[in-house]
């Protein structure tokens, strides 16, 4: 088990645009190299964390404040803690990043995967996007409900335009030359 | 920075009863000896992911579950994750246990903050007894709210007989035979 300083690996992104793919992949990677990883996908923590909240605003960013609570924990602990919510408001993540840096001790690396919506809209993968314009999804975030892109994120992986794996290649090499992992 | 299996070191008993205080010396203890330890008190995470839970049964319940869940993710990354919360109830320890030793891969050890009741009243350090046997306080465990005792826990710490450097130094040396710290 290699021993190294944990940290944060925040994705953001619209529903489709990646976010799962991308952080799945490298919470592979990582584990394949021997470093201590928690992939904290929006799903598990709405079981364990936050059954009850809906997708107010203020039960989204009460969602989303958990997730970061947890991940500086990790984090604080020497863990890669890598989250893939939409974390749609620019205001909670930038919170979290300052808590991380502070009570977590350890950097936050916010990663935005970006893909226009209208690819998203066509793609439509899980067909929640037709549901979303049609109004049977309420506070569906880009269609009827806003996403806040991250003004200065550290990496941006365009991923209508790049695969997986160069997306990934990039993220890794980005780490390395922060000395975030060897 | 020692390299070691994390683990869920669990402590239970009535308010007032020694939970806290043990649980924080341990974790100097941990931590001093370079052990990744985090305490997870039960106002930390009534603050940060519980905020909006009484203290029905249900709610205290999700809870504990969610104490139970950070701590076994804590655990699978080779942290001593120490819990101190009442966690009045047998059924839903006895669920954390089955969940860490399964899904956390890790030791579950409950150890059981022991001080008769009648004691602890007497004392009242927090004046919290008076308050709950007037009735100021409502669900008040050991008072109006029912305390399960551990039938069989790994480890007792009989609080109002012992100091905490004795229950610490007996519990150090019951870790140490399990093979779970050096």
């Amino acid at each position: 088990m290699s021993s190294h300083e944990g940290f944060v690996l925040w994705f953001t992104g619209l529903s489709g645009a990646g976010k799962s793919t991308l952080a799945e992949r490298l919470t592979a990677d990582f584990r394949e190299r021997g470093y201590k990883v928690e992939l904290l996908d929006g799903d598990e923590i709405r079981t364990h964390l936050s059954k009850g909240l809906g997708f107010s605003k203020e039960d989204r960013d009460t969602n989303i404040r958990r997730i970061g609570w947890v991940a500086r924990v990790l984090a604080r602990n020497g863990v890669i803690a890598i989250t893939a919510a939409i974390s749609p408001y620019a205001e909670i993540r930038n919170e979290i990043r300052g808590d991380t840096e502070t009570e977590g001790r350890a950097a936050f690396v916010e990663v935005f995967a970006h893909a226009p919506l209208e690819a998203l809209i066509e793609r439509d993968v899980k067909g929640l996007y037709k549901k979303a314009i049609a109004g049977e999804i309420k506070n569906f975030t880009g269609i009827s409900d806003p996403y806040e892109a991250p003004e200065s994120p550290e990496f941006t992986a365009l991923t209508s335009e790049e695969t997986v794996e160069q997306s990934a290649t990039r993220l890794l090499t980005y780490l390395a030359e922060r000395g975030l992992i060897e």
